[in-house]
């Protein structure tokens, strides 16, 4: 639990995000599970960065493996929120991309996830290798080493 | 069904939605239920604006007594949409919010939403008469006629 | 407002509702987006019972023109709750859903709701007149007048 | 990756969930981020068992630190499912929680979940012992070894 906190300088992809007002629960605090929203649409738009447009997203490429996240503090409705995205492991069948949500005029890192992406054959349902598009993009917008 | 649509030019609220990943459905579509919530932030927006500032949304001031909502035309992710909302209807107990979702840069009306607001006391779990403040606010905002 | 409440004797269909936690807002009141989530699971239950099975979902036989809800009374976590559902107009290329959220103990009715689904062509993406099916499963569901 | 899958026989806790149609995401299977709402429900349910009855859930007595969710297999709507719940650690201010989402008739894992939860004192802001009345709660209802 005293996991260290990730450095923003090596986040490359931010997005701003719009609070809902039905986001927050009982305590007037932003509930768990929106946080997972807000990475999946974080998620989405690093992934269309990545392959320089628009994607199809009913041809699946890949599809989420394992979810961890630490909720560092919480969130209030009204706060200026933005989701850093970055890509911190690269396999041959599945990447980890990892990312924050910060209080924009702060930069206080309020949650980190890490979430596991495998490739994916919708023909064959099973994981298959990424594709060298996806694969030479993270590369070069990651500046990574190749597991 | 043959329902005359609202004119943009007499809203004078607006505020731009972002549209999350999660929001879309099995079809492609932003879900029907998903409207709600982005009429729900632009109704929290413009009484924000009525009152001239942060509102404690923990001490209720009016209820939704009914909401009457047209769907005119899907709403794909990746449009760039926005809320107009004003007052239509201010009664002794109770007023009217009229809300449209419009796709930006068309001006095209995707949906049309009628919200009665039921003024509430807390003490009393009743209906109550408007708050003078509120009432005034609305008013000057709207340039209403008062029934 | 002062809308007559139907009566639960001319309900046919009913399913129980789970509510979750996350249902709940700021008031500790199930949240009022959460009713159309309530009433569209009832919705679909409701459209399987009519075609005796399975609906493939990705084949839109009908879509949502408009939605008429109105709170009654508050809902709480932990609560027991059901929908009721009937068909309450069947007009050539659109028909009318009715439904209610009760408390099942007390019959106590919380929220109504009326939509209007209208039947639709993806050929076409235009409407279209309802398939004879679907028309007669609900003339004899409901022994319903024909507009 | 090759996480090794728990033995449903160590869970003494589980309840059915109700899928709703809105829970379906583009692909036709269940949303990754409605398994958060799954296990949440679960997880209430829970601590209920856990104190003998109603949670005053405006009174937090411990907040998440940490979820870890592993995505075996896609739920599809229609699919019968049930959330485990058990205790897998009992710390001096934080326990951890593991559930499944499982097909209740293959007794099939869809999901394996992992959530700290560390107690919290609402006065101070601060974390805090765990309340006796909870500790020995978990103790007797798990059987579990306490570090």
């Amino acid at each position: 639990m005293e996991r260290q906190l990730p450095d923003l300088a090596d986040f490359h992809h931010s997005i701003p995000v719009q609070l809902r007002f039905n986001d927050i629960d009982i305590l007037g605090h932003v509930n768990n599970i929106v946080y997972f929203s807000l990475y999946d649409l974080a998620k989405a738009r690093f992934l269309e960065t990545m392959r320089k447009g628009h994607i199809d997203f009913r041809k699946v490429e890949c599809v989420i493996a394992n979810i961890n996240c630490s909720y560092i503090k919480q969130i209030r409705f009204g706060e200026e929120i933005e989701v850093l995205t970055r890509c911190i492991r690269l396999g041959e069948r599945s990447f980890t991309l990892q990312q924050c949500l910060v209080e924009s005029p702060t930069r206080e890192i309020r949650s980190v996830c890490e979430t596991v992406m495998v490739c994916f054959d919708p023909e064959t349902g099973k994981s298959a290798p990424m594709s060298p598009e996806l694969r030479s993009a993270l590369i070069a917008y990651e500046d990574l080493p190749v597991d």
